[in-house]
C-alpha cells in the first residue's frame, strides 16, 4: 500500500510514546503485585503471576495512550498525571481480560509468538503432575483469570486517585467501552456463524475497534479531565475515522502482509473472520469466484495455495484497492477534524501522531 | 439429619420471601429487556433473551434477599425500597454470570434439570443450520454472554437510583464480593487439581459462600443504608456462621440427599469436589479406606456402587456425623449473635428466618 508524503510520522514521537508505555507498564506491574500479595495460595499466585507476565509483554498500549491524550487534549496539565496514568492503565488490564478470553474463543495456542494464557496454565498443571486433564485445567483457570483481570481493571480505575465526581462523569463512557466490545465480540461470533454483509462487518469494527480502542478511551480521558459535551462529541467523530481506518488496515495486513501472516498464530481467512475486505470481495465477485470464496473462507484446512487464490480474487474484484482507498479517506478526514478542533497545541500534535500511527503502523 | 425443635421456620415468612423474590424478578426482567432494546442484532437479541429466560428460572434469590435485609437491618425504611431492590437484583445478575461460566467449567449440559446456557445457544446454532461447530459456538457465546451479565450487574447497581455517596460506601464490599468469589472459584480449580486439605476446603467455602452469598450481600445492603462500621462488622461475624453452615449443608445434601443427587446434573463425588466432608473423611480413614477413596473421589466413571461405598466410609469414619454437628453449632452461634445485635425488630425477625432457611432448607 502506497504511503502519501504529505503527512509523516515524527521520529521523536516514538520515544515519547515509549516513555508513556513504560509508565503504564510500571503502574500495571506494581498494581498486580500489590493485589497478588492478598492471595498467597499457590494457584492464585500462579494466576496473578501469569497475568502480570502476560500484560507486561511488549505491546502498543494503544487504549491507555488514547485515554491519556484525550485527558491532555481536554486541557489537563502534564504536571500531575500519576492518577490519570493509573486510570489509563485500567483500560489495558480490561483489554488483557479480552485477550485471554479471545484465545479461548479462537482455540489459539499462542499470541504473538508466545504461549496463550490457557496454554501457560495447562503447562504448569502438566509439569506439576496434578490430577485431571491439564488442558481442561488450563482453559478453566484462564476463563477465571480473564474474569479476574476485568475485575482488577475496575479496581485500578476506582482507586486511581481521581476525584469521585470525575470518576462518575467517566463511568458512562467506561460502561459503554465494556458493553460495546462484549456485544461486538458476540456479534462477531454470530457473523462467523450466520452472516457476512459489509454493514455487519462495519458494525463489528465500530464496536470492537472504533468504540473500544479509540472513542471510549479518548472520551474517558476527556471526562476524567472534566471536559464538556462538545469535546466528548468531537472525540467521537474523530474516533470514527481513526477506528475504522485502524481496523480496515489491521484486517488488510492480516491478509496481505507476509510478516504478519507468519507471525500471527491466527489466520483470518481460514478462521472465516467477517471483515469488510472479505464482504466487499463477496459482493463484487461473479458466481465462479463466489463459489471459490465459499470453499476457502472459513475453511480451517484450506491450503496455502487456496488462500493465495482468495487473495487474487480480492485484487481482481478491486476489493483490495477499495479498502486501501477507504483507509486513506478516513485518515484524511481525521486529520482535517483534528486541525479544526479547539485542542491545546501539544496534545493536538500528539493526537496527530496517533492518527498516523493508527492508520499506518505495521506492527 | 435430625431437626431440633427449639427453633422453627415461620410459615408466613415463606410468603414474604416469595413476594421479595417476585419483586427482584420484576426488576431483572424489566432491566434486561430495556438493555436488550439497544441491541437489535439477532445474535445479541438471542444473548439477551437467553439471559432473561435463564435468570427468571425459579431460584432462591438468596443474595438479593440478604442484601435487602442487610439494608433494612441498618434501619432503612421499607416505604421507599425500589432503589435498593434494583441494587439487590444486581447481585443476582452477577450470580448468573458465575452460573453460566460454572457450567462451562464443569462441562455441565444442564442446570437444575434445564439446559445450561451454552447448550441453549448451541441448540439455536444447530436449529438455524449456521456455519461451523454448534457446540463451539455455544461455548463461545456463553462465555461472552456470561461476561455481559457481569457488566450488566454493574450497570444495574450504578443506575439503581441510590445516592452516589451511598454507592461509593458500598463499592469496596461489592468489589470484595466479586474478587473473592472469582479467587474462590480459581482456588477450587486448584484444589481439584492439586490438594484436598480441610483448611483449603474451608477457605473455598469462605470465599464462595460465606463471603459471596451472605457476608458481602449483607454488608452491601448495610453500606447502601449508610450503616456504620460496627454493624458492618457484626454482619461479618454473623455471615461466617451462616455461610459455613449453608455450604456444609449444601455439600452434605449433594452427597446424602437422594432427591438432590438425581435432580442435579452434577455429582460432587465423581467431579472430585473438594468439600469439608470429603477432607474429614480422608483425614479419619485408615489405609484401606484411603485407597478406596482415592479410586472413587474425582473418578468420572466411578460406579453407583462405588459412590455408595464412599458414602459408607463417610459414615464409618464419623465424618458425616461431624459435619452434621458443625452445621448445628454454626446455626446456634448465628442465632445467638443475632439475638444480641442492636437491629430493628422486623429486620431481626426476617434475618432469623433467613438463618434457619440457610441452615435447613433442602431446596
Amino acid at each position: 500500500m502506497s504511503q502519501p508524503t504529505a503527512a509523516t510520522v515524527d521520529p521523536s514521537s516514538t520515544a515519547r510514546l515509549e516513555q508513556l508505555r513504560r509508565r503504564v507498564d510500571a503502574v500495571l506491574g506494581e498494581f498486580i503485585e500489590d493485589r497478588a500479595a492478598a492471595w498467597p495460595e499457590p494457584v492464585l499466585n500462579l494466576g496473578f503471576t501469569t497475568i502480570r507476565d502476560f500484560i507486561l509483554r511488549p505491546g502498543k498500549r494503544i487504549r491507555p495512550i488514547f485515554c491519556y491524550w484525550g485527558w491532555r487534549g481536554a486541557g489537563a496539565s502534564a504536571g500531575d498525571d500519576d492518577a490519570i496514568l493509573r486510570a489509563a492503565a485500567a483500560l489495558e488490564l480490561f483489554h488483557v481480560s479480552a485477550l485471554v478470553h479471545d484465545d479461548l474463543l479462537d482455540l489459539s495456542e499462542s499470541r504473538r509468538g508466545l504461549p496463550a494464557v490457557h496454554r501457560l496454565l495447562a503447562d504448569v498443571h502438566a509439569r506439576s503432575s496434578w490430577r485431571g486433564d491439564a488442558r481442561r485445567f488450563g482453559r478453566n483457570a484462564a476463563l477465571l483469570t480473564g474474569n479476574l483481570c476485568l475485575l482488577l481493571a475496575d479496581e485500578l480505575l476506582a482507586t486511581s486517585g481521581l476525584e469521585p465526581d470525575r470518576l462518575r462523569a467517566a463511568w458512562p463512557h467506561y460502561r459503554d467501552l465494556r458493553t460495546e466490545v462484549m456485544c461486538g465480540r458476540l456479534l462477531e461470533q454470530g457473523e462467523q456463524a450466520a452472516g457476512n454483509g459489509v454493514a455487519a462487518a462495519m458494525r463489528v469494527i465500530h464496536l470492537k475497534t472504533t468504540s473500544y480502542t479509540v472513542m471510549r478511551p479518548l472520551q474517558i480521558g476527556a471526562a476524567l479531565a472534566g471536559a464538556d459535551r462538545r469535546l466528548i462529541d468531537l472525540y467521537g467523530d474523530l474516533a470514527v475515522q481513526i477506528g475504522e481506518a485502524f481496523q480496515l488496515r489491521d484486517d488488510y495486513l492480516d491478509v496481505f502482509c507476509e510478516h504478519r501472516r507468519t507471525a500471527s498464530g491466527l489466520d483470518d481467512i481460514r478462521n472465516g473472520k467477517p471483515t469488510v475486505l472479505i464482504a466487499l470481495t463477496r459482493e463484487r465477485s461473479d458466481r465462479r469466484q463466489r463459489s471459490r470464496i465459499g470453499a476457502i473462507h472459513g475453511n480451517p484446512s484450506a491450503s496455502e495455495g487456496a488462500v493465495e487464490a482468495l487473495r487474487r480474487i480480492m485484487i481482481e474484484t478491486g476489493a483490495k484497492q477499495s479498502v486501501e482507498d477507504m483507509i486513506l479517506e478516513r485518515e484524511s478526514r481525521a486529520l482535517d477534524l483534528l486541525d479544526a478542533a479547539p485542542i491545546e497545541a501539544t496534545a493536538k500534535r500528539a493526537l496527530r501522531e496517533l492518527i498516523l500511527l493508527a492508520c499506518r503502523d505495521d506492527a
